[in-house]
């Protein structure tokens, strides 16, 4: 049997006109305790409107869907369809209340499950190196 | 029932004394076209040695293990105990060859299941806004 792992929501990315929002799940509110201290989080949340089987064995994309980038391996790119349907955002905090963390902006549907959330810690070692990205980025 | 989503792994963390590689499950092999242009990936992978219920429930460490780093929620960290056991590494690419992705370093035990790779691609805001941490960073 081929090997799989379970995750869950633990919370749900709330947008209106006005604003985006990251409403934790309350069993979660205390692991959320310190994250004041950080002026921007990385949202891990999950693509759920590409959770079919056949979708998630795509291997290539035009990036951002647009016919003039090459034909790209999803890994990549961000692409919405990969085997595991994981998105990555870095969001600035406005302000946290309670269990609901306003954000700045967030690329996602309302209603998106959020499966994790991490403090964002600038890393050193991408400051120094020189970094290469592809002409179509 | 409790929302679940299942993922699964895309390849494995090899390491040994002098090298540190990604080895990629051979299906996903077409999917890591145009990683070539990209100086840096980012790499996802499943803390699988702590994936028991009862450690999944862990709200609060002190952050690096350090009792001197004040408790923290672990949404204010990168600890390898949390509800959804994802990591995030950002790896600095030597050379890809076939499936393997031969990188600089990376912080996990010799055979942790890798469940995503992405671009690393530079974000603007990061690089504008003004970042803040608390101290124990």
């Amino acid at each position: 049997m081929k090997t799989k792992y379970e995750i869950y929501p633990i919370g749900w990315i709330r947008k209106s006109n006005d604003s985006s929002v990251i409403e934790l799940e309350e069993e979660y509110l205390e692991a959320l305790d310190g994250a004041q201290g950080f002026s921007h989080l990385i949202v891990l949340y999950w693509f759920h409107e590409n959770d079919r089987p056949e979708l998630r064995k795509t291997m290539k994309v035009h990036p951002r869907k647009n016919k003039n980038n090459p034909l790209t391996g999803i890994f990549a790119t961000h692409s919405p369809l990969r085997p595991n349907l994981i998105a990555l955002c870095y969001c600035k905090v406005l302000q946290i209340e309670g269990n609901r963390i306003y954000i700045d902006e967030i690329d996602a549907y309302d209603g998106s499950p959020v499966i994790d959330i991490k403090a964002y810690i600038p890393i050193d070692k991408l400051a120094k190196d020189e970094i290469r990205v592809p002409g179509w980025v």
